[in-house]
């Protein structure tokens, strides 16, 4: 078993690092906290005796020796960057719990065949420089690295400048790593475990995602002098596609979500008329069929319903991904791990896409899940107990040196 | 009749002050930019032999002498100051129709009675400093001044500081004049006369209005891990409430108009469910027994629409005014004018506020309209013809004169 308390205290360690205004983070990524909070991992991985590899996108590999020089390593790990309002726990449990295996089979003096390597992935959040999971994404080769490196903040720095400037711009070619396996440790950041009282969720599969930006134009005009039957009201079409996507989403039951998290009106003054509206649809489950099947019937009704106002709709898929189905054997030896330590467990599909998601296309992979309170996350207040850290990094450490081997 | 094209220079010279970035106009309220529209307006007012008082609200009075030194003066005028990507009209036609009307007289030699007085009302947009018709509310009592000089913009800066600083507090009392009368001519800023191709509005009434501010809460979760019985997504609160005040708008035909302008979601993001959505609802009639039935069916639904989808509705008036009927010989003035010059006139509501809204409580008011190109006001397009404005500002100068008595 790791040593809970040690972990929970490098945990809170890593917290001091960007702390946020309400108790959590701000650790985005590429900036100087960023880089702080890696060299703190840095030294903690060298006094536990790795030797750290850093790719080309600022990756970071802390490789413990195995038994059989031929044998590839087990990777384990998430991601030290936060959201602009983060939590503590959010990617960081998997990187730090990764730490906390290595330093538990240190103290135990057990040897495993293979090597074993705790992994930061750069940007897994993707608020600071768009999409989510970009530097795993490049490993993967879902992106190519020049596409990421042009990529700009809001301040229109490039992530390429950025990496450079914080020194952690690594010399080893991208994505040439192989691995035996990889393993995630990850909060839930959804309600479902806390609700059903488990300890552990065994993670068979991820959600496919679509995002599809609509844009629904009507005409701005004043809201006192323009007669109902003359109105084309932008913000109806945004009230019809928000009640379509809860409709489609409720149709495909189990499994499916939808909803609209970000929306912009134009000119959004209380006495115009909006006449044009934003809007970003996100649509998930985990069968591919489905998710098709949810798509198509919103690309076959949500115009219909806006010309049906006399408001203009066109759309674009701006993020998608296909679900994935996380490796069985993986996944058998994290769910025998559960069962073998006692911990109430059960098998659950994650909700959010994870750097899991993307090296799941380029080795065997298989997450593990722990509760988080209320199901926040993405959230300053996001919180998790050390009870719940310490039995998601135990079933991390068997399922691994089960995998790697003694 | 007056000289449209001298009054179409006017106008033209006049937009060259505070220039938009798309042909039209930004001269906000009590920038340095509205300062020089003012002293230009002053210059032009005594070219015209007329003497200026200015208010402790900045409004401006430019009088033309009348013959009967006991008789109280006929008022004209409207605004200089624009939203911030205003009209080259909105406000302006008025108040340099005025100018227009008394130099026609003097062209004409025509001496009136009573004497005639044209006004330049501060901070009719409100878009800086809210509310709208701010000045001439104070005029009229309906806000107090003190209240009026600590409101605030966006950069904490008040009322009172800015006024003083752009030099035009000026030292008379705010509302001790007395008028006789006050005439308004102004753009629609709607579409209707245009569509019924008439070049006069002839204004009986105006609508009154509610600005209610309604808050949805909900839970933010994230979009993904968040299954669907379990979210409390404040977008659909949202949703539901827009069509409910469509519904109720439509219900109360003809005349009621109902939409949300304004609306701000939180934490927006595309992959978070909205915690929350605040918006303000619009409703319009000019009938106060209608309006307030409106209110009351959304303020006896729209709480119950929202619990049903598992979020909280809360909500409050933040403006309000009932509806203005105009006097009705200053109204038939006008319509008399109109027929008398040979120019096509309906009868029709105000749809927006204007400073005459408030000018009806304490004198006998009316307002002239004329047409603009499709109903555009509040946007740089914003246009209107020569010969419209030439018929607004005749028949202006004709219901004066009759007024005003020769
Ligand atoms: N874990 C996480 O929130 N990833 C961001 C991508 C997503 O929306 O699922
Ligand atoms: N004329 C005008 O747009 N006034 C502002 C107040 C309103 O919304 O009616």
């Amino acid at each position: 078993k790791i040593n809970g308390d040690r972990l929970w205290e490098t945990l809170m360690e890593m917290a001091k690092i960007g702390p946020g205004v309400a108790g959590g983070n701000n650790r985005q990524t590429l900036t100087d906290e960023d880089a702080e909070g890696r060299t703190l991992f840095q030294k903690w991985c060298e006094d536990a005796g790795c030797t750290m590899g850093v790719d080309t996108m600022g990756n970071m590999f802390a490789q413990r020796a195995g038994t059989d020089p031929d044998a590839l390593p087990v990777y384990v790990g998430s991601h030290l960057d936060t959201q602009p309002t983060g939590g503590k726990y959010d990617g960081i449990l998997g990187v730090l719990g990764g730490l906390e295996l290595i330093r538990t089979l240190n103290d135990l003096g057990i040897k495993t065949k293979h090597p074993i390597v705790a992994t930061n992935w750069t940007n897994e959040e993707g608020t600071r420089f768009a999409p989510a999971m970009l530097a795993s994404g490049v490993f993967t080769g879902r992106h190519t690295e020049d596409w990421a490196y042009d990529i700009e903040d809001a301040e229109g720095k490039k992530f390429g400048d950025e990496l450079k400037r914080i020194g952690w711009r690594g010399d080893e070619p991208v994505g040439e790593r192989k691995m035996h396996a990889f393993f995630e440790l990850h909060i839930e950041q959804g309600p479902i475990l806390e609700a059903e009282k488990k300890d552990i969720g065994v993670v068979t599969h991820g959600q496919g995602l679509r995002w599809i930006e609509c844009t629904v134009t009507g005409k701005d005009s004043h809201t006192g002098s323009t007669p109902m039957h003359m109105r084309k009201n932008a913000g109806r079409g945004l009230a019809l596609v928000t009640e379509l996507v809860h409709e489609i989403a409720m149709k495909n039951q189990p499994g499916a979500v939808g909803a609209i998290g970000h929306i912009d009106v134009y000119p959004n003054s209380r006495n115009v008329i909006p006449g044009k509206v934003v809007f970003t649809v996100d649509m998930r489950t985990h069968l591919l069929d489905k998710l098709e099947g949810m798509v198509d019937e919103f690309n076959a009704r949500a115009p219909g319903l806006c010309e049906g106002i006399g408001v203009d709709f066109k759309c674009e898929i701006v993020g998608q991904f296909n679900p994935p189905a996380f490796d069985e054997k993986c996944v058998g030896a994290v769910r025998d791990a559960a069962q073998r330590l006692g911990y109430s467990h059960m098998d659950i599909i994650s909700g959010a896409g994870h750097d899991a998601c993307w090296i799941n296309d380029v080795a065997p992979t298989a997450m593990i899940m722990c509760p988080c309170v209320d199901g926040l996350s993405h959230n300053e207040a996001e919180e998790i107990s050390k009870e719940w850290a310490t039995a998601g990094a135990d079933v991390l450490l068997h399922a691994v040196v089960e995998t790697a081997g003694i």
